[in-house]
């Protein structure tokens, strides 16, 4: 089903949260892996901060204790010696980025692909920081990384961009490649349009926040967990399919969308919005609602890879 | 977990698809169910029509054979005898729905509900069709209802509603109510939201539909079967939780609201989304590809079950 990434070096760039999950990961997946990171209490950090990550993939897929190799330096050409891929996972400052991907450009073998996780950032951004823009790519993750799948990636040069999808790939990632390059990826625009209407209810006064998730979670949330929302109107279109779907129901589509809210975050929307998520949270702190996150999306992945197997 | 529902009659007005699901899912759950369609087609198909749906459950639950008993008649008040839930799947027709509810209304047990499943309309454009509207509820389920938990609920008699909602829970569903009546409820207002993003994306050329479908379904979209949108932006602001994420990242959430598509239907669009639906569907017909859905939704409730447990 998946690779193997025994005798694969990678760099992580940035040992933050995103930083340490692609660790995990691509060690998990057999990888020798090397973190760098400016900040000392960081990289002395670093591993213990991969026990979790690590035991979870161990969970999801039954697999091998880590194959691979993970170790930590403040020498950046060190790290990024015969590294296939450089996955970069720096704070999203364009400046701050364009300057380590010249130190970068300087150091890395001429064949790795530089990858950044940016989430705000867009390739077009990011591009001019380097004297061969061909070399990077942006590789957005979703959160947490080593469990969610996955992988937005858009650059320009095919050949870079296949050998990165290769190795997202041996790890078990779902690498999806956007023909433009667009603020928010794809999957980050589609979150960012629910929850705008998902303010909306709240603001409006439809339902409170605890409402509106639940309905999500036990209604469109699962069903998009199987099937996208494009493939949904297929299957709502009955035996006309999309086709017959557009043709009769297209008209109302379009009504619905201009009724859609455009909500602000004023004190008194943020105030709702606050005073909803912490009587969703029943008291629960963060580590304990990323935990059960965690526990949901494992189960959730196991079922998955159940239904494959058949 | 769930309750029993043996000893319950529940009466089914309007025999399609929607109509068939929940009278599977009652009747699984151990309700004496009585159908009525006005067509002598529907009418006899009904039972035939309901062996899959009722298998899926079986398969899902590993429960008792259905406990329960089903009746098809055409006479209305044969059906609505005794009946402590009416579920109405009639056509989204509003006149056609005000008809029957004033023939209900003179028929049916004084204490029972009369839930409509409607998607298209709300509970103010249907209750004028009742000498007594708190006797109606809007009860939307999510397709397919016998599969996917959702329940959004509407009404204005709080003693109808926990009489309703016991019901649904009892049938292993997830009732959310509202508190304010709103045209696609929640769950489509946030499907339609999400989807004017996803069509936007196609027509501006960033991404194919199977791209966009993909992105859904391996990132937010097994997010969210797991965890709220209002939820992820609690996790998501690190320690300071949706205060601080509000606080820091509100801002930048409102310019990509900015951000965001206005798409319109027109042919080429419509021609992009069929062709992208069909390169996605891989030949595929629509009773396979729902196969392939209710597989993946059976696996991913049953996933929940087994977390559940733990």
């Amino acid at each position: 089903m998946t690779g193997d990434l025994s005798g694969t070096r990678i760099a992580i760039v940035g040992c933050g949260l995103i930083g340490l999950s692609w660790a995990a990961l691509f060690r998990h997946y057999g990888a020798d892996v090397t973190l760098w990171d400016p900040d000392a209490a960081a990289r002395a950090a670093a591993e213990d901060r991969m026990i979790h990550p690590l035991a979870q993939l161990r969970e999801l897929t039954q697999g091998p204790e880590n194959a691979g190799s993970v170790s930590v330096t403040a020498d950046l050409a060190e790290a990024l010696k015969g590294a296939a891929l450089i996955q970069e996972n720096a704070p999203e400052d364009l400046s701050l980025k364009r300057g380590l991907y010249r130190e970068i450009e300087a150091l890395a073998d001429p064949q790795a692909v530089l990858a950044s996780s940016t989430s705000a950032l867009t390739w077009s951004d990011l591009a001019p920081g380097l004297a061969d823009p061909g070399r990077l790519i942006t590789a957005h993750p979703f959160n947490p990384p080593h469990l969610v799948p996955l992988v937005e990636l858009y650059g320009t040069d095919p050949a870079g961009l296949d050998r990165a999808e290769g190795i997202y790939r041996a790890a078990d990632r779902v690498p999806v490649r956007l023909k433009k390059d667009a603020t928010g990826h794809i999957a980050n625009r589609l979150a960012s349009a629910l929850w705008r209407e998902a303010v909306h209810i709240v603001a409006e006064g439809i339902a409170d926040v605890a409402e509106v998730d639940m309905a999500l979670v036990h209604g469109p949330g699962l069903r998009w967990s199987v099937l996208g929302a494009h493939m949904a109107y297929h299957l709502g279109g009955g035996s006309g399919g999309i086709e017959g779907y557009l043709a009769h129901l297209g008209p109302s589509q379009e009504r619905r969308w201009s009724t859609l809210g455009t909500p602000s975050l004023t004190d008194a929307v943020q105030a709702a919005l606050i005073e909803g998520v912490l009587r969703a949270a029943e008291g629960r702190d963060i580590l304990t609602l990323e935990a059960a996150r965690d526990a949901g999306l494992i189960a959730a992945l196991k079922a998955r890879r159940m239904s494959e197997d058949i």
